[in-house]
C-alpha cells in the first residue's frame, strides 16, 4: 500500500529533518546570529515584510536573506540583492516548503560571523512548512486581511506552532468583510500567548512595534 | 539517503494516483456528472466563488460539493450544507492536498446518477495540489488581486496545469498596486491559451461570463 509507505518515508524525514535543525541552530548560535522563519500563504506579503524589516534594521545589525522558492524564479532574491544586503535563493525543486537541509545548504553560503540576523522566506503555503523544524530561533507567521477570518480554525497546525504572527494588509479592513473578533479568538484557542503585530507593510502602520520587539530579541539573544 | 528514498515513493505514489484519477473519471462519465477540481491560495475565495456558482446554476442544475481540507474543520462544507445541497468533507490528516484516493472516497458518498455538476475545493495550497491529477474534468485556479501580480512566475506548475483561471477580488484594484499587464504576460508566457474570468465574489462583479462558460460545458459534456 503506497499510502502506508508515504507516511513511513515521511516520518523518518521529519526525523532527519529535526537533528539537522539542530545542527542549524547549533551554528546560529556558534556565530551569534539570529534566525528567524517566516511563512505564510501565497502573496500575504512575506517579501515586502522582510523588505520593511531591512529596511527599519539595517543601519544597527547585519543582515542577509535566504529565500525559498518551488521555482526557480528569483523574483525575491533579485528584491534583496538590489539593497546591497547577501541573499541565497534556495529552490526547492517543486517542494512546497523549505527543510532543514536547504536552510543548512544556505547557511553554508553565508559568512555567519558577519552576521547578526538571517531572516529564512518560507515557501508561500499554510501546510507543510509548519511541520519541518529549520533550526531558526522564532517561527514567524504573516497572516493577512484579504485572506479571511477564518484561516486559523482552517490551518490549525500553523496557527499553533508559531511564536509570532504578524496580520499585514490591515489598511485593506474597510473593504472587507473580517471579523477582528472572530479571527482573534481563532488564535487565541490554538496559541494563547502568541504575540500579535496588526500592521500594513503598504503603508507603512504598525511597524514600529515590530522594530522594538525584534531589536528586543536580539539584544536579549545575544546577552543569552 | 532519505531524499532519494522520497523521491521514489513521490513518484510511485503519483503513478497509483493517475490510475485512480482515471477510474474517478469513468465513473463521473458513466453518470454523466462534470467535475470540476477548484484550486486558490488559502483566502482566494474558493468557497465563495463555490457559493456564487450554486446560486447561479442551481435552478438548473443538480449540484453537489467535495471539500478538502487539512483539519477537521467543517467550515466550508457546513456553508454548502447550509444551502441544502449535499456536502462531503474530506479531512486530508495533514496533507496539504487532496489525491485521487480521497476523491475516490468522497464520490462513493455521492449519489452521482442524480447529480449533474460535482464541484471539489481542494486544499488552500499553489503547489502540491498541482501535480496530483483527481480524475474531474477541468482544473480550475482562483487567484485574488490582493496576493499580488508575481504569482504566476512564483507558482509556474499551477498556472501551468490549469484549464480555466478566475481573478477575484477584482475590487480591491484601486487599493493595491497590481499591475495587470505584468499578470497577464505571466499567465500567457505559461498557459498561453487559459480562459480566464475576472470577477468579485464579494460583489458579483464578472460572474455571468463564468455562468455562461460553465453552462456552455455542462451542455457539451452531456453531448459527448
Amino acid at each position: 500500500m503506497s499510502k502506508t509507505i508515504h507516511i513511513n518515508v515521511v516520518e523518518n524525514i521529519l526525523g532527519a529533518n529535526d537533528q539537522l535543525a539542530e545542527s542549524n541552530e547549533g551554528l546560529l548560535q556558534q556565530s551569534g546570529t539570529l534566525g528567524l522563519n517566516i511563512m505564510a500563504s501565497p502573496g500575504a506579503g512575506k517579501t515586502s515584510f522582510i523588505m520593511k524589516t531591512i529596511s527599519l534594521l539595517r543601519d544597527q545589525y547585519r543582515i542577509a536573506v535566504i529565500e525559498g522558492d518551488t521555482s526557480a524564479a528569483t523574483i525575491d532574491a533579485d528584491k534583496v540583492s538590489s539593497l546591497g544586503l547577501p541573499a541565497v535563493q534556495i529552490n526547492t525543486g517543486g517542494d512546497c516548503h523549505l527543510d532543514a537541509n536547504m536552510v543548512r545548504n544556505g547557511l553554508a553560503k553565508l559568512n555567519l560571523k558577519d552576521l547578526d540576523l538571517v531572516l529564512v522566506e518560507n515557501v508561500g503555503n499554510l501546510v507543510c512548512p509548519a511541520a519541518f523544524k529549520l533550526g531558526t530561533h522564532r517561527n514567524i507567521l504573516i497572516a493577512s486581511v484579504p485572506e479571511g477570518d477564518d484561516k486559523p480554525y482552517k490551518y490549525p497546525a500553523m496557527y499553533s506552532s508559531v511564536d509570532i504572527l504578524i496580520l499585514n494588509k490591515i489598511d485593506l479592513l474597510p473593504y472587507i468583510p473580517f471579523n477582528m473578533d472572530y479571527f482573534i479568538d481563532g488564535v487565541r484557542i490554538l496559541n494563547p500567548n502568541l504575540v500579535t503585530f496588526p500592521v500594513s507593510c503598504l503603508h507603512g502602520t504598525g511597524l514600529e512595534a515590530w522594530n522594538d520587539w525584534v531589536v528586543q530579541e536580539l539584544k536579549e539573544y545575544r546577552k543569552g
